[in-house]
Protein backbone atom coordinates (compact mmCIF):
# COMPACT_ATOMS: atom_id res chain seq x y z
CA UNK A 1 0.00 0.00 0.00
CA UNK A 2 1.11 3.58 -1.15
CA UNK A 3 2.18 6.02 1.97
CA UNK A 4 3.37 9.24 3.19
CA UNK A 5 6.09 11.13 5.23
CA UNK A 6 3.99 13.32 7.20
CA UNK A 7 5.13 16.05 9.41
CA UNK A 8 3.38 18.28 11.14
CA UNK A 9 4.94 21.88 11.86
CA UNK A 10 3.64 24.20 14.56
CA UNK A 11 5.12 27.01 16.18
CA UNK A 12 5.78 24.52 19.36
CA UNK A 13 6.07 21.36 18.11
CA UNK A 14 7.13 18.86 14.86
CA UNK A 15 5.74 15.57 14.51
CA UNK A 16 6.65 13.58 12.04
CA UNK A 17 5.37 9.76 10.88
CA UNK A 18 4.51 7.10 8.26
CA UNK A 19 0.74 7.55 7.38
CA UNK A 20 -0.49 4.96 4.14
CA UNK A 21 -3.43 5.78 2.08
CA UNK A 22 -6.17 4.51 4.13
CA UNK A 23 -5.39 7.43 6.86
CA UNK A 24 -3.81 5.02 8.74
CA UNK A 25 -0.60 5.82 10.96
CA UNK A 26 1.84 2.82 10.30
CA UNK A 27 4.94 3.89 12.43
CA UNK A 28 6.32 5.92 15.68
CA UNK A 29 5.12 9.01 15.69
CA UNK A 30 8.50 11.36 15.81
CA UNK A 31 8.00 14.32 18.35
CA UNK A 32 10.54 17.49 18.04
CA UNK A 33 10.34 21.01 19.35
CA UNK A 34 9.97 23.51 17.00
CA UNK A 35 13.69 25.37 16.15
CA UNK A 36 14.04 28.79 16.38
CA UNK A 37 15.68 29.71 13.33
CA UNK A 38 14.84 29.12 9.81
CA UNK A 39 18.06 27.16 9.06
CA UNK A 40 17.48 25.13 12.21
CA UNK A 41 13.95 23.99 10.84
CA UNK A 42 15.43 23.31 7.55
CA UNK A 43 18.57 20.96 8.98
CA UNK A 44 14.67 19.36 11.30
CA UNK A 45 13.24 18.47 7.95
CA UNK A 46 15.80 17.75 6.15
CA UNK A 47 17.24 15.28 9.36
CA UNK A 48 13.42 13.64 9.09
CA UNK A 49 13.27 13.39 5.65
CA UNK A 50 16.32 12.06 5.19
CA UNK A 51 15.40 8.92 7.70
CA UNK A 52 12.62 8.03 6.08
CA UNK A 53 12.20 8.76 2.29
CA UNK A 54 13.35 5.72 0.62
CA UNK A 55 10.51 4.05 2.37
CA UNK A 56 7.41 6.51 1.39
CA UNK A 57 6.07 7.35 -1.95
CA UNK A 58 5.52 11.23 -1.28
CA UNK A 59 6.26 13.56 1.84
CA UNK A 60 3.41 15.43 3.26
CA UNK A 61 3.95 18.90 5.09
CA UNK A 62 0.49 19.84 7.35
CA UNK A 63 1.93 23.45 8.51
CA UNK A 64 0.85 26.48 10.49
CA UNK A 65 0.31 29.18 7.86
CA UNK A 66 -1.38 29.52 4.55
CA UNK A 67 -0.42 27.40 1.39
CA UNK A 68 -0.25 28.57 -1.98
CA UNK A 69 -3.08 26.29 -4.64
CA UNK A 70 0.52 24.70 -5.69
CA UNK A 71 0.60 23.00 -2.63
CA UNK A 72 4.65 23.86 -2.73
CA UNK A 73 4.92 27.06 -0.41
CA UNK A 74 3.76 29.22 2.09
CA UNK A 75 1.68 32.36 1.34
CA UNK A 76 2.80 35.65 3.96
CA UNK A 77 3.27 35.51 7.78
CA UNK A 78 2.49 32.52 9.74
CA UNK A 79 2.88 34.06 13.43
CA UNK A 80 4.61 32.26 16.07
CA UNK A 81 7.20 30.85 13.61
CA UNK A 82 10.51 31.88 12.58
CA UNK A 83 10.13 35.00 10.07
CA UNK A 84 11.56 33.62 7.20
CA UNK A 85 9.87 30.10 7.62
CA UNK A 86 7.31 31.34 4.36
CA UNK A 87 10.53 31.11 2.65
CA UNK A 88 10.72 27.34 2.97
CA UNK A 89 11.83 25.63 -0.70
CA UNK A 90 9.64 22.26 0.19
CA UNK A 91 10.18 20.71 -3.29
CA UNK A 92 14.31 20.64 -2.32
CA UNK A 93 14.02 18.93 0.49
CA UNK A 94 13.53 15.61 -0.73
CA UNK A 95 14.13 13.31 -3.92
CA UNK A 96 10.34 12.26 -3.49
CA UNK A 97 7.57 14.62 -4.51
CA UNK A 98 6.80 16.64 -1.78
CA UNK A 99 3.17 18.07 -1.26
CA UNK A 100 2.73 21.17 1.46
CA UNK A 101 -0.64 21.71 3.11
CA UNK A 102 -2.24 23.77 5.71
CA UNK A 103 -2.55 22.26 8.95
CA UNK A 104 -6.02 22.95 9.64
CA UNK A 105 -6.96 22.13 5.80
CA UNK A 106 -5.35 19.00 6.17
CA UNK A 107 -7.35 18.07 9.42
CA UNK A 108 -10.55 19.07 7.78
CA UNK A 109 -9.36 16.39 4.96
CA UNK A 110 -8.72 13.27 7.20
CA UNK A 111 -12.31 14.52 8.92
CA UNK A 112 -13.95 14.17 5.83
CA UNK A 113 -12.07 10.56 3.89
CA UNK A 114 -12.29 8.75 7.61
CA UNK A 115 -13.53 10.99 10.40
CA UNK A 116 -16.41 12.70 11.74
CA UNK A 117 -17.31 14.70 7.94
CA UNK A 118 -16.97 11.34 5.92
CA UNK A 119 -19.30 10.51 3.64
CA UNK A 120 -20.70 14.15 3.60
CA UNK A 121 -20.06 16.26 0.82
CA UNK A 122 -20.06 19.87 2.10
CA UNK A 123 -18.17 20.33 5.80
CA UNK A 124 -17.20 23.34 7.55
CA UNK A 125 -14.33 22.45 10.04
CA UNK A 126 -13.32 24.28 13.11
CA UNK A 127 -9.71 23.37 15.01
CA UNK A 128 -10.49 25.24 18.66
CA UNK A 129 -7.06 25.46 20.49
CA UNK A 130 -4.76 28.25 21.08
CA UNK A 131 -6.17 30.11 18.77
CA UNK A 132 -9.21 28.82 16.00
CA UNK A 133 -8.19 27.16 12.45
CA UNK A 134 -10.56 26.28 9.96
CA UNK A 135 -10.92 24.08 6.72
CA UNK A 136 -13.76 24.03 4.51
CA UNK A 137 -14.68 21.27 2.21
CA UNK A 138 -17.06 22.39 -0.72
CA UNK A 139 -18.80 19.31 -2.93
CA UNK A 140 -16.48 17.01 -1.89
CA UNK A 141 -13.53 19.60 -2.44
CA UNK A 142 -10.88 21.03 -0.19
CA UNK A 143 -11.82 24.97 -0.35
CA UNK A 144 -8.78 26.89 -0.89
CA UNK A 145 -9.55 30.21 -2.68
CA UNK A 146 -7.90 32.23 -5.22
CA UNK A 147 -4.34 32.37 -3.65
CA UNK A 148 -4.87 29.32 -1.07
CA UNK A 149 -5.68 31.19 1.98
CA UNK A 150 -8.77 30.84 2.51
CA UNK A 151 -10.74 29.51 5.67
CA UNK A 152 -9.39 32.24 7.92
CA UNK A 153 -12.16 31.94 10.86
CA UNK A 154 -11.35 36.10 11.48
CA UNK A 155 -14.93 37.25 10.87
CA UNK A 156 -15.89 40.13 13.71
CA UNK A 157 -18.30 39.26 16.43
CA UNK A 158 -18.55 43.11 17.58
CA UNK A 159 -18.63 46.52 15.50
CA UNK A 160 -16.83 48.55 18.14
CA UNK A 161 -13.28 47.08 18.36
CA UNK A 162 -13.33 45.72 21.85
CA UNK A 163 -10.87 42.84 22.03
CA UNK A 164 -7.53 42.75 20.28
CA UNK A 165 -7.12 39.21 17.83
CA UNK A 166 -3.39 37.89 17.45
CA UNK A 167 -4.30 38.99 13.38
CA UNK A 168 -3.87 42.66 14.41
CA UNK A 169 -7.53 43.36 13.43
CA UNK A 170 -10.33 43.39 16.29
CA UNK A 171 -13.28 41.01 17.74
CA UNK A 172 -12.15 38.11 15.33
CA UNK A 173 -14.49 34.93 15.78
CA UNK A 174 -10.91 33.78 16.80
CA UNK A 175 -10.44 35.86 19.75
CA UNK A 176 -13.69 34.65 21.39
CA UNK A 177 -13.84 30.65 20.37
CA UNK A 178 -10.70 30.30 21.03
CA UNK A 179 -9.20 28.91 24.66
CA UNK A 180 -7.45 32.37 24.73
CA UNK A 181 -10.76 33.59 24.00
CA UNK A 182 -12.09 31.59 27.10
CA UNK A 183 -9.48 33.12 28.97
CA UNK A 184 -10.11 36.63 28.09
CA UNK A 185 -14.03 36.28 28.81
CA UNK A 186 -13.16 34.64 32.11
CA UNK A 187 -10.57 37.65 33.00
CA UNK A 188 -13.56 40.06 31.50
CA UNK A 189 -16.61 38.34 33.29
CA UNK A 190 -14.86 37.78 36.63
CA UNK A 191 -12.68 41.25 36.42
CA UNK A 192 -10.08 38.77 37.59
CA UNK A 193 -7.01 38.68 35.54
CA UNK A 194 -5.57 36.06 36.89
CA UNK A 195 -8.20 33.43 36.25
CA UNK A 196 -7.38 30.88 32.86
CA UNK A 197 -9.07 28.18 30.66
CA UNK A 198 -8.06 26.03 32.47
CA UNK A 199 -9.72 27.41 35.89
CA UNK A 200 -13.08 28.08 33.65
CA UNK A 201 -13.50 24.22 32.65
CA UNK A 202 -12.26 22.60 36.39
CA UNK A 203 -14.96 25.38 37.91
CA UNK A 204 -17.29 23.91 35.19
CA UNK A 205 -17.14 20.57 35.86
CA UNK A 206 -17.67 21.08 39.70
CA UNK A 207 -20.32 22.59 38.91
CA UNK A 208 -19.35 26.36 40.26
CA UNK A 209 -22.21 28.99 38.88
CA UNK A 210 -19.58 31.41 38.16
CA UNK A 211 -17.48 29.25 35.87
CA UNK A 212 -20.63 27.72 34.06
CA UNK A 213 -22.06 31.13 33.40
CA UNK A 214 -18.24 31.88 31.46
CA UNK A 215 -18.26 28.76 29.83
CA UNK A 216 -21.81 29.35 28.77
CA UNK A 217 -20.92 32.56 27.58
CA UNK A 218 -17.79 31.28 25.72
CA UNK A 219 -20.11 27.94 23.99
CA UNK A 220 -22.95 31.13 22.54
CA UNK A 221 -19.73 32.86 21.10
CA UNK A 222 -18.69 29.41 19.16
CA UNK A 223 -22.53 29.20 19.20
CA UNK A 224 -22.75 32.81 17.06
CA UNK A 225 -20.03 32.08 14.76
CA UNK A 226 -21.52 28.94 13.50
CA UNK A 227 -24.93 30.36 12.35
CA UNK A 228 -22.99 32.31 10.21
CA UNK A 229 -21.26 30.04 8.72
CA UNK A 230 -24.64 27.76 8.67
CA UNK A 231 -25.88 30.23 6.54
CA UNK A 232 -23.37 31.22 4.31
CA UNK A 233 -22.18 27.69 3.25
CA UNK A 234 -25.72 25.40 3.78
CA UNK A 235 -23.35 22.88 4.77
CA UNK A 236 -24.00 19.26 5.84
CA UNK A 237 -22.04 19.24 9.08
CA UNK A 238 -19.93 21.21 10.93
CA UNK A 239 -16.62 19.65 12.85
CA UNK A 240 -15.18 20.82 15.48
CA UNK A 241 -11.84 19.66 16.60
CA UNK A 242 -8.46 20.83 18.66
CA UNK A 243 -7.98 20.38 22.46
CA UNK A 244 -10.97 23.20 23.58
CA UNK A 245 -13.53 20.93 21.49
CA UNK A 246 -14.26 18.31 23.95
CA UNK A 247 -15.30 20.23 26.37
CA UNK A 248 -18.82 21.44 24.15
CA UNK A 249 -22.03 20.40 23.99
CA UNK A 250 -22.72 19.85 20.57
CA UNK A 251 -26.17 18.64 21.22
CA UNK A 252 -26.86 22.09 22.23
CA UNK A 253 -24.97 23.46 19.13
CA UNK A 254 -26.93 21.54 16.45
CA UNK A 255 -30.01 22.32 18.56
CA UNK A 256 -29.57 26.45 19.01
CA UNK A 257 -27.67 26.26 14.93
CA UNK A 258 -30.88 25.06 13.36
CA UNK A 259 -33.10 27.27 15.35
CA UNK A 260 -31.33 30.29 14.15
CA UNK A 261 -30.14 29.61 10.53
CA UNK A 262 -32.57 30.58 7.60
CA UNK A 263 -30.82 27.75 5.49
CA UNK A 264 -31.34 24.06 5.65
CA UNK A 265 -31.22 21.99 9.07
CA UNK A 266 -27.44 20.77 10.14
CA UNK A 267 -25.05 18.80 12.39
CA UNK A 268 -22.58 20.31 14.83
CA UNK A 269 -19.92 17.21 15.70
CA UNK A 270 -16.76 16.77 17.07
CA UNK A 271 -13.78 15.23 15.28
CA UNK A 272 -13.27 12.10 15.15
CA UNK A 273 -9.68 11.75 12.78
CA UNK A 274 -7.98 11.81 16.15
CA UNK A 275 -4.87 14.17 17.55
CA UNK A 276 -2.72 13.08 14.36
CA UNK A 277 -5.27 14.21 12.20
CA UNK A 278 -3.06 16.89 10.56
CA UNK A 279 -0.65 14.74 9.54
CA UNK A 280 -3.27 12.12 8.15
CA UNK A 281 -4.68 14.41 6.00
CA UNK A 282 -1.83 15.68 4.09
CA UNK A 283 -0.34 11.83 3.72
CA UNK A 284 -4.22 11.30 2.06
CA UNK A 285 -4.03 14.30 0.05
CA UNK A 286 -0.65 13.80 -0.93
CA UNK A 287 -1.49 10.43 -2.05
CA UNK A 288 -4.46 11.48 -3.90
CA UNK A 289 -7.08 10.15 -1.92
CA UNK A 290 -10.18 11.52 -2.40
CA UNK A 291 -14.02 10.86 -2.61
CA UNK B 1 -28.87 32.95 -31.44
CA UNK B 2 -30.68 31.37 -28.56
CA UNK B 3 -32.51 32.91 -26.06
CA UNK B 4 -34.84 32.94 -22.72
CA UNK B 5 -37.79 33.99 -21.37
CA UNK B 6 -36.13 35.13 -18.05
CA UNK B 7 -38.97 36.83 -15.15
CA UNK B 8 -37.56 37.94 -11.95
CA UNK B 9 -39.95 37.55 -9.08
CA UNK B 10 -40.07 39.77 -6.10
CA UNK B 11 -42.36 40.34 -2.76
CA UNK B 12 -43.41 43.46 -4.90
CA UNK B 13 -43.12 43.09 -8.52
CA UNK B 14 -42.55 40.53 -11.17
CA UNK B 15 -40.73 41.72 -14.33
CA UNK B 16 -40.24 39.70 -17.75
CA UNK B 17 -38.49 40.18 -20.56
CA UNK B 18 -36.13 38.03 -23.44
CA UNK B 19 -32.43 37.82 -22.94
CA UNK B 20 -29.93 36.21 -25.36
CA UNK B 21 -27.27 34.11 -24.84
CA UNK B 22 -24.55 37.16 -24.84
CA UNK B 23 -26.51 38.22 -21.93
CA UNK B 24 -28.31 41.02 -24.40
CA UNK B 25 -32.11 42.02 -23.04
CA UNK B 26 -34.03 41.56 -26.54
CA UNK B 27 -37.28 43.03 -26.00
CA UNK B 28 -39.50 45.32 -24.03
CA UNK B 29 -39.30 44.75 -20.34
CA UNK B 30 -42.94 43.83 -18.85
CA UNK B 31 -43.76 45.07 -15.41
CA UNK B 32 -46.40 43.81 -13.49
CA UNK B 33 -47.48 44.04 -9.65
CA UNK B 34 -46.46 40.60 -7.40
CA UNK B 35 -50.45 39.19 -6.82
CA UNK B 36 -51.41 38.56 -3.55
CA UNK B 37 -52.26 34.74 -3.45
CA UNK B 38 -50.84 31.87 -5.48
CA UNK B 39 -53.35 31.49 -7.15
CA UNK B 40 -53.42 34.50 -8.92
CA UNK B 41 -49.18 34.20 -9.05
CA UNK B 42 -49.96 30.56 -10.54
CA UNK B 43 -51.82 32.86 -13.61
CA UNK B 44 -49.52 35.95 -14.03
CA UNK B 45 -46.82 33.29 -14.70
CA UNK B 46 -48.51 31.00 -17.27
CA UNK B 47 -50.44 34.37 -19.04
CA UNK B 48 -46.56 35.51 -19.37
CA UNK B 49 -45.41 31.99 -20.56
CA UNK B 50 -47.93 31.44 -22.84
CA UNK B 51 -47.61 34.81 -24.20
CA UNK B 52 -43.73 34.04 -25.18
CA UNK B 53 -42.94 30.83 -24.83
CA UNK B 54 -43.09 29.89 -28.63
CA UNK B 55 -40.20 32.35 -29.15
CA UNK B 56 -37.81 30.97 -26.58
CA UNK B 57 -35.36 28.22 -26.19
CA UNK B 58 -35.86 27.78 -22.32
CA UNK B 59 -38.32 29.89 -19.11
CA UNK B 60 -35.61 31.12 -16.81
CA UNK B 61 -36.85 32.57 -13.53
CA UNK B 62 -34.80 34.47 -11.12
CA UNK B 63 -37.33 34.51 -8.06
CA UNK B 64 -36.90 35.23 -4.14
CA UNK B 65 -36.30 32.89 -1.70
CA UNK B 66 -33.92 29.52 -1.90
CA UNK B 67 -34.23 27.46 -4.92
CA UNK B 68 -33.07 23.42 -4.21
CA UNK B 69 -30.00 21.84 -6.43
CA UNK B 70 -32.12 21.09 -9.23
CA UNK B 71 -33.44 24.09 -9.97
CA UNK B 72 -36.91 23.19 -10.27
CA UNK B 73 -38.48 24.16 -6.56
CA UNK B 74 -38.24 26.60 -3.70
CA UNK B 75 -36.77 25.54 -0.21
CA UNK B 76 -38.95 26.75 3.00
CA UNK B 77 -39.83 29.85 3.06
CA UNK B 78 -39.85 33.11 0.97
CA UNK B 79 -41.03 36.06 3.86
CA UNK B 80 -42.87 38.75 1.88
CA UNK B 81 -44.86 36.74 -1.26
CA UNK B 82 -47.67 34.19 -1.11
CA UNK B 83 -47.16 31.91 2.16
CA UNK B 84 -47.45 28.51 -0.30
CA UNK B 85 -45.35 29.98 -2.74
CA UNK B 86 -42.67 27.24 -2.18
CA UNK B 87 -45.22 25.00 -3.77
CA UNK B 88 -45.09 26.33 -7.34
CA UNK B 89 -44.60 23.31 -9.42
CA UNK B 90 -42.48 25.42 -12.20
CA UNK B 91 -41.52 22.58 -14.52
CA UNK B 92 -45.87 22.44 -15.30
CA UNK B 93 -46.04 26.39 -16.58
CA UNK B 94 -44.39 25.67 -19.64
CA UNK B 95 -44.09 23.09 -22.52
CA UNK B 96 -40.44 24.40 -22.68
CA UNK B 97 -38.02 23.74 -20.36
CA UNK B 98 -38.16 25.78 -17.08
CA UNK B 99 -34.97 26.66 -14.73
CA UNK B 100 -35.48 28.69 -11.62
CA UNK B 101 -32.69 30.29 -9.23
CA UNK B 102 -32.61 32.61 -6.30
CA UNK B 103 -32.33 36.27 -7.47
CA UNK B 104 -29.24 37.14 -6.12
CA UNK B 105 -27.66 33.87 -7.22
CA UNK B 106 -28.53 34.75 -10.72
CA UNK B 107 -27.73 38.36 -10.29
CA UNK B 108 -24.11 37.33 -9.46
CA UNK B 109 -24.13 34.68 -11.93
CA UNK B 110 -24.80 37.88 -15.03
CA UNK B 111 -22.17 39.82 -12.72
CA UNK B 112 -19.72 36.64 -13.36
CA UNK B 113 -20.30 36.72 -16.95
CA UNK B 114 -21.34 39.98 -18.22
CA UNK B 115 -20.63 42.40 -15.23
CA UNK B 116 -18.13 43.45 -12.78
CA UNK B 117 -16.69 40.01 -11.47
CA UNK B 118 -16.17 39.23 -15.18
CA UNK B 119 -12.93 36.65 -15.66
CA UNK B 120 -12.58 36.60 -12.06
CA UNK B 121 -13.07 32.95 -10.78
CA UNK B 122 -13.81 33.74 -6.49
CA UNK B 123 -16.48 36.13 -6.13
CA UNK B 124 -18.80 37.32 -4.09
CA UNK B 125 -22.24 39.38 -4.75
CA UNK B 126 -23.99 41.39 -1.93
CA UNK B 127 -27.40 43.33 -3.22
CA UNK B 128 -27.93 45.88 -0.82
CA UNK B 129 -31.84 46.87 -0.85
CA UNK B 130 -34.33 47.01 1.65
CA UNK B 131 -32.69 43.36 3.02
CA UNK B 132 -29.07 42.04 1.98
CA UNK B 133 -28.72 39.08 -1.01
CA UNK B 134 -25.82 37.33 -1.23
CA UNK B 135 -24.78 35.05 -4.49
CA UNK B 136 -21.15 33.33 -4.10
CA UNK B 137 -19.11 32.13 -7.37
CA UNK B 138 -16.56 29.75 -6.54
CA UNK B 139 -14.25 28.42 -9.17
CA UNK B 140 -16.12 29.81 -11.65
CA UNK B 141 -19.37 27.74 -10.48
CA UNK B 142 -22.27 29.40 -8.44
CA UNK B 143 -22.14 27.86 -4.81
CA UNK B 144 -25.10 26.55 -3.77
CA UNK B 145 -24.48 24.25 -0.76
CA UNK B 146 -25.94 20.67 0.22
CA UNK B 147 -29.73 21.66 -0.93
CA UNK B 148 -29.27 25.19 -2.62
CA UNK B 149 -29.81 27.39 0.30
CA UNK B 150 -26.29 29.04 0.70
CA UNK B 151 -25.53 32.29 0.30
CA UNK B 152 -27.41 34.16 3.18
CA UNK B 153 -25.58 37.03 4.61
CA UNK B 154 -27.24 36.47 7.86
CA UNK B 155 -23.92 36.36 9.58
CA UNK B 156 -24.13 38.00 13.26
CA UNK B 157 -22.53 41.54 13.96
CA UNK B 158 -22.80 41.45 17.67
CA UNK B 159 -23.27 38.85 20.41
CA UNK B 160 -26.10 40.55 22.54
CA UNK B 161 -29.46 40.35 21.10
CA UNK B 162 -29.53 44.00 19.81
CA UNK B 163 -31.31 44.33 16.68
CA UNK B 164 -34.59 41.95 15.25
CA UNK B 165 -33.76 40.92 11.90
CA UNK B 166 -36.33 39.83 9.49
CA UNK B 167 -35.36 36.29 9.63
CA UNK B 168 -36.40 36.46 13.50
CA UNK B 169 -33.15 36.06 14.64
CA UNK B 170 -30.67 39.36 16.08
CA UNK B 171 -28.05 41.52 14.80
CA UNK B 172 -27.27 40.13 11.27
CA UNK B 173 -25.50 41.92 8.59
CA UNK B 174 -28.69 41.86 6.54
CA UNK B 175 -29.66 44.20 9.69
CA UNK B 176 -26.99 46.59 9.77
CA UNK B 177 -26.02 46.26 5.79
CA UNK B 178 -29.25 46.86 4.21
CA UNK B 179 -31.04 50.08 3.36
CA UNK B 180 -33.53 49.06 6.45
CA UNK B 181 -30.20 48.83 8.59
CA UNK B 182 -28.96 52.57 7.69
CA UNK B 183 -32.92 53.54 8.67
CA UNK B 184 -32.16 51.68 12.35
CA UNK B 185 -29.06 52.93 12.94
CA UNK B 186 -30.26 56.52 11.95
CA UNK B 187 -32.53 56.39 14.83
CA UNK B 188 -30.70 54.58 16.75
CA UNK B 189 -27.59 57.27 16.61
CA UNK B 190 -29.84 60.33 16.53
CA UNK B 191 -32.57 59.03 19.11
CA UNK B 192 -35.10 60.00 16.22
CA UNK B 193 -37.66 57.82 15.00
CA UNK B 194 -39.03 59.61 11.80
CA UNK B 195 -35.74 59.62 9.87
CA UNK B 196 -35.31 57.54 7.39
CA UNK B 197 -32.61 56.14 5.24
CA UNK B 198 -33.41 58.45 2.11
CA UNK B 199 -32.95 61.68 4.83
CA UNK B 200 -29.30 60.13 5.23
CA UNK B 201 -28.35 60.08 2.06
CA UNK B 202 -29.43 63.38 1.09
CA UNK B 203 -28.27 65.12 4.36
CA UNK B 204 -24.88 63.23 3.77
CA UNK B 205 -24.78 64.65 -0.12
CA UNK B 206 -25.87 68.42 1.48
CA UNK B 207 -22.83 67.85 4.08
CA UNK B 208 -24.55 67.35 6.95
CA UNK B 209 -22.49 65.81 9.27
CA UNK B 210 -24.33 64.07 11.45
CA UNK B 211 -25.88 62.55 8.53
CA UNK B 212 -22.50 61.99 7.25
CA UNK B 213 -21.72 60.05 10.65
CA UNK B 214 -24.55 58.00 10.38
CA UNK B 215 -23.92 57.05 6.82
CA UNK B 216 -20.03 56.04 7.94
CA UNK B 217 -21.04 54.44 10.39
CA UNK B 218 -23.63 51.98 8.32
CA UNK B 219 -20.41 51.64 5.45
CA UNK B 220 -18.37 50.58 8.36
CA UNK B 221 -20.82 48.15 8.87
CA UNK B 222 -20.50 46.74 5.65
CA UNK B 223 -17.37 46.85 5.88
CA UNK B 224 -16.83 44.86 9.09
CA UNK B 225 -19.14 42.16 7.39
CA UNK B 226 -16.69 42.16 3.79
CA UNK B 227 -13.38 41.33 6.34
CA UNK B 228 -15.07 38.46 7.37
CA UNK B 229 -16.34 37.21 3.80
CA UNK B 230 -12.98 37.70 2.58
CA UNK B 231 -11.12 36.08 5.53
CA UNK B 232 -13.52 32.99 4.74
CA UNK B 233 -13.56 32.82 0.90
CA UNK B 234 -9.92 34.60 -0.32
CA UNK B 235 -11.79 36.03 -3.13
CA UNK B 236 -10.79 37.75 -6.33
CA UNK B 237 -13.73 40.45 -5.81
CA UNK B 238 -16.33 41.54 -4.02
CA UNK B 239 -19.24 42.78 -5.54
CA UNK B 240 -21.85 44.92 -4.19
CA UNK B 241 -25.01 45.51 -6.32
CA UNK B 242 -28.30 46.63 -5.37
CA UNK B 243 -30.01 49.81 -4.97
CA UNK B 244 -27.86 51.04 -1.70
CA UNK B 245 -24.69 50.34 -3.65
CA UNK B 246 -24.10 53.49 -5.38
CA UNK B 247 -23.99 55.18 -2.12
CA UNK B 248 -20.78 53.77 -0.89
CA UNK B 249 -16.62 54.16 -1.22
CA UNK B 250 -15.68 50.98 -3.37
CA UNK B 251 -12.00 52.56 -2.92
CA UNK B 252 -12.52 53.42 0.60
CA UNK B 253 -13.81 49.98 1.29
CA UNK B 254 -11.35 48.22 -0.94
CA UNK B 255 -8.67 49.64 1.32
CA UNK B 256 -9.94 49.08 4.42
CA UNK B 257 -10.22 45.25 4.04
CA UNK B 258 -7.05 44.71 2.35
CA UNK B 259 -5.97 46.09 5.98
CA UNK B 260 -7.48 44.14 8.00
CA UNK B 261 -7.94 40.41 6.13
CA UNK B 262 -5.37 37.53 7.08
CA UNK B 263 -5.98 36.49 3.88
CA UNK B 264 -4.35 37.48 0.01
CA UNK B 265 -5.41 41.11 -1.19
CA UNK B 266 -8.59 41.51 -3.21
CA UNK B 267 -11.18 44.43 -4.54
CA UNK B 268 -14.31 45.84 -3.64
CA UNK B 269 -16.34 47.01 -6.56
CA UNK B 270 -19.91 47.96 -7.68
CA UNK B 271 -21.93 45.64 -9.86
CA UNK B 272 -22.04 46.42 -13.28
CA UNK B 273 -24.82 44.18 -14.87
CA UNK B 274 -27.81 46.66 -14.64
CA UNK B 275 -30.85 46.83 -12.93
CA UNK B 276 -32.17 43.38 -14.56
CA UNK B 277 -28.75 41.37 -13.97
CA UNK B 278 -31.16 39.19 -12.22
CA UNK B 279 -32.87 38.07 -15.36
CA UNK B 280 -29.94 37.85 -17.09
CA UNK B 281 -28.16 35.82 -14.70
CA UNK B 282 -30.79 33.48 -14.83
CA UNK B 283 -30.90 33.34 -18.80
CA UNK B 284 -27.32 32.91 -18.58
CA UNK B 285 -27.70 30.36 -16.43
CA UNK B 286 -30.72 28.39 -17.65
CA UNK B 287 -29.19 28.45 -21.21
CA UNK B 288 -26.43 26.92 -19.75
CA UNK B 289 -23.77 29.69 -20.28
CA UNK B 290 -20.33 29.34 -18.11
CA UNK B 291 -17.11 30.82 -18.37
Amino acid sequence: MRKALAIDVGGTKVYSTLVNEKGEIVSDVEKFSTPKTFDEICSLFKEIIEKHEREVDVVAFATCGAVNNSNDGILGSTGNIAEDYPKMDFASLSKKKVFVENDANSAAWAEHIIGASKGMAYSIMLTLGTGVGGGIILDNKLYKGKNGAAGEMHFKMRRNKHRKCTCGSYDCFESYASGTGLKLTAREMLNDMSVTSYDVIAGMKNGDEKMIKVFSRWQDDILTGLIGLADIFDPDVIVLSGSMAQFVDTDYLTEQVNKEIVTTPTKVVKAQAGNYSGMIGAALLALGVER
